[in-house]
């Protein structure tokens, strides 16, 4: 990864859970980086994210859609890791209008913006595997079709066209790394409907316990965060790019339940309680998923490192010497119908 | 197409091209026929268009996305044709929030107020053969990758995924019926960018010579407006669904270059002359496109009936005992930058 010392790099959602990560790996790699995020409530950007190299980096407080402002920060850059967005599928279904908004708009804006002035430039996108919605076989790859459940899903999925039809275009050299659940320090773990693996961690470090809604069969292939930001880095930094699309996933699917089960024996918490599943939540249920990355690992020699247990200890370690860096109400997205009142009254602890 | 008789419709986008030519035989299929159409400047609605039924349907001057208004039209609906859009693909190119706030934002709060107010709705939504892009094979059928070129076929696939999402979940009953380029009696030759067949018409109309883009041996399938509502109302009436996406076209796939002499000839005008493509056009240009209406034909017994000899005959005459009702320039999307000079100061005289 010498490919960065030296470049000018621009992380958009750089004050992310996986923006964050990946600004500070490529601070360590040598590169010259500059942070574009606009906080905007319940996205999970959080200044505290960036504390180990908060002067190494330039922090540009601008919202992606504001081109005006940007557009002197994306004269002269290398390479683009766009990462601003609303990830939360749960929030574009109480909020669609402002799913579309954060995720599809903005996004149409400053790629198109960054076609102008820096034509040509690499832009890697982090999409997600929600556009496939419930996928019709496992593992899921690139070819199989999008039918997205929840409005995310729908948005996200424009946003990846936008970078698509302008590379067509010759205007960007994008790629698409469509994500599954990530996990690992930085988590998002203050702002509720991130993902079933947020809501896990979360409850573990308040102590509460994990809740499963439904058998807790459906099959899911986390990440480990450091092996999502190798994979961005890697497309990234490739030479020439022969596919614009890759999933990635992690190293092993398994059931939720037992990736459930296997977190509250680290932490040393109670098993977790069966619960129906609430309509809201089930109406977006995917089932099982399991992500196919073979194009990745032949296109890019990458290979997801971390097993759960690993990677799941080491974030427990994160939080426990951090916790109070995390639990600020004030982070969480207010209007979060599916906020769950007790961890409000737990977090105010932290405030 | 008896299924219509006594039946409450709902026709978005009612006052434009092809959604009045669907109220109108709707109307005489004695169907209880409401337009809602916001008469959005560029978008082509045309009170002009529904004279032959202006005492006959109930016209609501809302915006689809305006769902507290629409509320009490949306009960006791039957079927609903949802057209309300912008079609122009070289607007979208100038302005894509513009295309993206009505093509996808407003489709998006309209189709989800269909979902909450009458559940399991039949709804048939105009799509575009657009959204395939430049083709990779030909005849496309629906199963060819979604690569658009321009924002309006980015906006109008999220249209398209919006009703498919809500249908898998149970809350709508919606086709997708992708239509390639349309003519007829009602055309909006008055609003520039509307598609070439538009622009060709509305220069025989003028006396202006047809200009050929490029060397005219781009294919095109141009479907009659009554073969594409005929296509429409198959859909809207269908018992059960089988497949929920249907590509539409023309009977014949021609040259453009030959579709613009035949036009010539029909109209006594000179030939066609040939230019250099503009660049804004070439960018979205898709070359040669015919459509694969195989599925359709299969599962609906629709087939298109009219030629491009005999159908382009009946617009030119149409428009001929009309010219003043569709050459208004307060019409036209005033801000259009591909609106010809010679247009703008030729039409001035039918103000």
């Amino acid at each position: 990864m010498e490919a960065y010392s030296g470049k000018r790099v621009l992380v958009t959602g750089g004050l992310g859970f996986l923006g964050s990560n990946l600004a500070i790996r490529l601070v360590q790699l040598g590169a010259s980086v500059t942070i574009i995020d606009a906080g905007i409530p319940g996205c999970g950007g959080n200044l505290r994210n960036i504390s180990p190299i908060a002067r190494d980096v330039r922090v540009a407080r601008y919202d992606i859609s504001d081109v005006e402002s940007l557009r002197p920060l994306l004269q002269h850059t290398d390479v683009i890791f766009n990462l601003a967005g609303e990830i939360s599928h749960s929030h574009s279904m109480e909020y669609p209008d402002r799913d579309l908004d954060i995720n599809a708009r903005s996004q149409m804006l400053f790629v198109r913006e960054c076609g102008r002035q820096i034509p040509g430039v690499r832009i890697v996108y982090s999409g997600t595997r929600q556009v496939y919605g419930r996928p019709e076989y496992l593992p899921v790859d690139e070819d199989h079709p999008i039918a997205p459940v929840d409005y995310n899903g729908v948005s996200k999925h424009a946003a990846s066209e936008y970078h698509l039809m302008l590379t067509r275009d010759k205007l960007l050299d994008a790629a698409i790394v469509r994500l599954t659940n990530i996990y690992g320090p930085r988590l998002a773990v203050n702002v509720p409907c991130q993902g079933v693996l947020s809501v896990f961690f979360m409850r573990l470090l308040l102590g509460l316990p994990i809740e499963i809604f439904g058998d807790g069969g459906q099959l899911r292939d986390p990440i480990y965060v450091d092996d999502a930001v190798e994979a961005m880095l890697r497309v990234g930094a490739a030479e020439k790019l022969k596919s614009r699309v890759f999933n990635v996933g992690g190293p092993v699917a398994l059931p939720l339940g037992e990736i459930a089960a296997l977190l509250c024996r680290l932490a040393g918490a109670p098993p977790p309680v069966h619960k129906p599943f609430p309509r809201a939540l089930s109406k977006i249920d995917i089932g099982s998923f399991a992500s196919d990355s073979r194009r990745i690992g032949r296109e890019m020699k990458w290979k997801p490192k971390v097993l759960i247990e690993e990677g799941a200890a080491r974030t427990l370690k994160f939080f426990r010497e951090r916790l109070g860096d995390y639990l600020n109400p004030a982070d969480g997205y207010p209007e979060c119908p599916l906020r769950p009142k007790a961890l409000k009254e737990k977090a105010s602890a932290f405030a």
